[in-house]
């Protein structure tokens, strides 16, 4: 019998969760695993961690070494060996050795691609001295120039990891300045979401520039393309990543739409031979189910262990990939799953859209702390789409449901009754799951109709009455321009002070709007809810003048923050 | 046009949350609300926290009061009113002011009864003095108890609430005894996850009495079953709830098997124009499809809601209930949901138990705290039956997680595919639950089969040799009697060494023990897992152990024991 010999190009995530799980279903197999880098299984979401002195040691990081892999798993594990070609018709690769330099071929019967994605480095004038984080290798760099103590950092780019960056970085002690290209941290987020994360990092003191690029680094400084001048003594990118397709590519395997490797729903590509997973292969998103990339930890531990089923001769079932993903900034966690607002309008699609600002338990129980939450729902089905949070403690405990929701294909509707487990310390009698549920029956039902903080503007303009049913106390704290203030508890006796006119009600949060909506609505007048209340648009119209200062060209943010000021 | 007028009894929890849907939904009913004691909408989850001082307020309790309900929702609030009689052919109630003593008659065209569960008072000489805890007028009292400052305290029952009442007992500083009838704490978990709960209570100080009752209450003390004399100043009773079926009864309404308040699908008694939510009603258990008594303030809040959709003219679906629970006890929080393995074993399901010991989040990431978990699982159609969890940090969001793939009709085996929030200080790559999954996958697929650490003597008494596949450090620190160690990367080495005989290896937790199964399984040997490791087997031997101390009666136990010591 021929001992069957599978070769697996990339040894962290998937690849090695392939090779484990590989050994553990066929025991006299020979396994070879080839690793580009000097370490295999490291801690690649841990760096920034590491970086900004959180994780105090460098071997936390190493979870696995060659030599443990070997005695456990009796896999042939080599680092510093690269894959330089692909021959398949003679099934073989071809492989350097980085360190001698010896190159050697090395037969295979079937071949794991999990070559991961690299970091995008913006082509900029100096940017030499620009670093990325994905490696070992690239973090003792990092840690070597921060040893020269520099008191000013510059990361390009305020996505999830861009952030996780700048968190590190001022953790460190560093002044920190992020430009982001797009008019918003967190692209995921939308940006009344992602509005309260910019300010939160402006008040701890991180200079946030969005709509910005670097067109220029000096030796201790940054040009941007406003023409401001910032120091920036250390540089970090951090604008995304792209899928290392070359050797798939010169071998003749194909990519998808998206630039990413193709596979079927085996996990193999265009050659039956050859199989690809991680951050390099195109996924099928769970919500429109087009092709995306997706580079999450997770999707590549997961697809490790289906596409050593592949190999061992199981069928499996690849699910689709919703992108759930978790960011900690400032004592803030956010999180998102699916699609959001933006790209759902864009796309044309006839969606729901709720926000609540609810406590993370009780409120009489000491340490609640506020967060908000979003759900995107299809207006006919009422499938969940996504949803977003920001907040304190909880947050991720909430999105986790809310996945798990979806992937059970509840709707929207079914999360009122979702029993989840409360204690005062944990959760309120209606956790804030079951609560967006509740607003998003109302709606179902017809009970209250609402709009969104940015139709607004065009509600007033056509007309409508803004009616505030807050405290006169909340009120005079800040309000939104042109309302007029009729507290909830005083709607009935004051009902005919109200104009027989459209009306938009409100409150903080919009839960008192939507009482006072059916009150009004039972009272035969014609009266929407203004969702989120008056935090949402706070937080919205905040960050469209945010984007506004920092250059972003949006009209519309001109003229709102103009009413609002 | 008639006003309808509905009259609702009880109003916390359920019972508000009717009527102020109801105003929602129809704004000229009349809706009174009739509440026996002397508050409504009061925090009840909230009362133990009071009494240990964690809230320092006791307007804090007070959510609503009769005024505010009044003037927001033109609720006619009376408190301090008992409904002593239901007239049902004239449908009205009679009415008693316990203030006044007036009595009056009351018509109704629905009538909404939420009367809630009583304590129970065990019957002990010398009982008079016991407490119990169930609304503001208890708390007030047992408060005014505690001001004479008694040093030592007796909790008799340590289900959910007894045991929040034993932590803010002891959080007050006093030295606290807790007796129970049965052989563990938290009857509804499983014996070796409810192990580790008392042994915490034990650590910090508390008095834990199993298979023990009370039999005599002096003035200072208290006698208990086995003869001994404990102090105790201050006594409170936390046995169990009976729901408040009396006026129903006498009015010839009718109850369910398990002796609450039978209503149908769309929350009706037995009389059309009369429903009943909440803790007095029977609800239908998602596991078995039985009746069910569940005392839990979010079923009863949705419930509530949903009553007040049926009187408004909707039809409504009522989901069955899971039971979903929490607590936190000395730092620990403890969750169950759906049914445990006692239940399913007694009842004669052929099942799949499944225990883990993962961490809440990545542990090279500073401040992970570990946590015990348990799937229980159809063993043929790999439906989810049950869970529960003993740990730290992030136990409510694994429960809240099962509970909502529960209610999706997701698998065991579907656990692996959810994607779940990962970054290093919130998760694992895989998921605590994700790891449930991959578990139950390697059962489901064959690869390894487990057995349960009540199951090991049996095998060994068999014959089967028992292999510890831990280092030899972990051996000494504490090893199953009988067992050979051999560490896993040693395993092909010396598998000359390993008799031809029924295998059954273990590690600390099950996951090496796993790979342990597979090396052996593809070596041609007969080879199981002990599920959940070394620390599932202490676990269940200890509780054991310690119920057999305390005069729990059970032979396995002495035996087990015996060969553990």
């Amino acid at each position: 019998m021929n001992t069957q010999r599978i070769i697996i190009v990339g040894g962290v995530a998937g690849g090695m969760s392939a090779a484990t799980r590989l050994r553990r279903l066929i025991e006299d197999a020979e396994i070879v695993v080839l690793e580009r880098g000097g370490h295999v299984s490291f801690a690649n979401c841990g760096l920034p961690y590491y970086l900004g002195g959180v994780i105090e040691k460098r071997d936390s990081l190493l979870l696995q070494t060659p030599a443990s892999l070997g005695s456990r798993f009796g896999l042939d594990v080599r680092v510093n060996h690269e894959v330089t070609a692909i021959d398949r018709s003679a099934k073989t690769v071809r492989v350097r050795d980085l360190v001698t330099g010896e190159q050697t071929v090395e037969r295979y019967d079937a071949l794991v691609l999990s070559p991961g994605a690299a970091p995008v480095r913006p082509p900029i004038p100096g940017g030499e001295r620009m670093l990325t984080l994905r490696d070992i290798e690239d973090v003792d760099v990092a840690m070597s120039a921060l040893s020269a103590a520099p008191r000013t950092a510059l990361v390009i780019g305020a996505g999830f990891i861009g952030l996780e960056m700048v968190e590190n970085l001022v953790h460190r002690g560093l002044e920190v300045t992020v430009v982001e290209l797009g008019d918003q941290v967190l692209p995921p987020l939308d940006p009344e979401m992602a509005g309260p994360v910019a300010q939160r990092l402006r008040d701890e003191g991180v200079d946030v520039r969005l709509g910005t690029q670097v067109t220029e680094l000096g030796p201790d400084t940054a040009t941007l393309s406003d023409g401001t001048v910032v120091s920036a003594e250390f540089v970090l990118a951090s604008i995304g990543v792209r899928p290392e397709t070359s050797l798939a590519v010169a071998a003749g395997i194909e990519l998808g739409s998206r630039g990413g490797i193709r596979v079927d729903d085996q996990l193999r590509t265009s050659d039956p031979s050859i199989y690809a997973i991680g951050d390099a292969v195109e996924k099928t998103d769970a919500v429109s189910g087009e092709q995306r990339l997706v580079a999450l930890a997770g999707l590549a531990n997961r697809h490790g262990r289906l596409v050593a089923d592949v190999i061992s001769g199981k069928t499996i079932r690849v699910r689709d990939a919703f992108g759930t993903a978790v960011v900690g900034v400032m004592g803030l966690t956010i999180v998102a799953t699916g699609w959001n607002e933006k790209l759902l309008r864009a796309k044309g699609r006839d969606i729901r859209v709720i926000h609540t600002h609810p406590a993370s338990h009780t409120g009489y129980y000491p340490g609640a702390e506020s967060m908000s939450l979003k759900l995107i729902v299809d207006a006919t089905t009422d499938e969940i789409l996504g949803a977003q949070g920001v907040g304190g403690d909880g947050v991720d405990k909430r999105i986790d449901v809310i996945s798990t929701a979806m992937a059970g294909g509840l709707t929207a509707a079914d999360l009122a009754d979702l029993e989840l487990a409360y204690a005062p310390q944990f959760s309120s009698a209606k956790d804030p799951v079951n609560m967006l549920g509740y607003v998003d029956l109302n709606a179902v039902e017809g009970l209250t109709r609402s709009i969104q903080w940015h139709e607004l503007a065009e509600e007033l303009e056509a007309g409508a009455v803004l009616i505030d049913v807050r405290t006169p106390r909340e009120y005079a704290d800040g309000a939104i321009p042109g309302s007029i203030n009729i507290p909830l508890d005083d709607l009935r006796a004051r009902i005919a002070e109200i104009p027989e006119r459209r009306l938009v009600v409100h409150c903080k949060v919009g839960q008192r709007g939507h009482t006072a909506v059916r009150i009004l609505a039972q009272l035969g007048r014609d009266a929407v809810n203004l969702d989120g209340g008056y935090l949402t648009w706070s937080a919205g119209i905040s960050a469209r003048h945010s984007a506004a200062q920092h250059g972003a060209d949006d009209q519309r943010a001109s003229a709102e923050t103009r009413a609002a000021a």
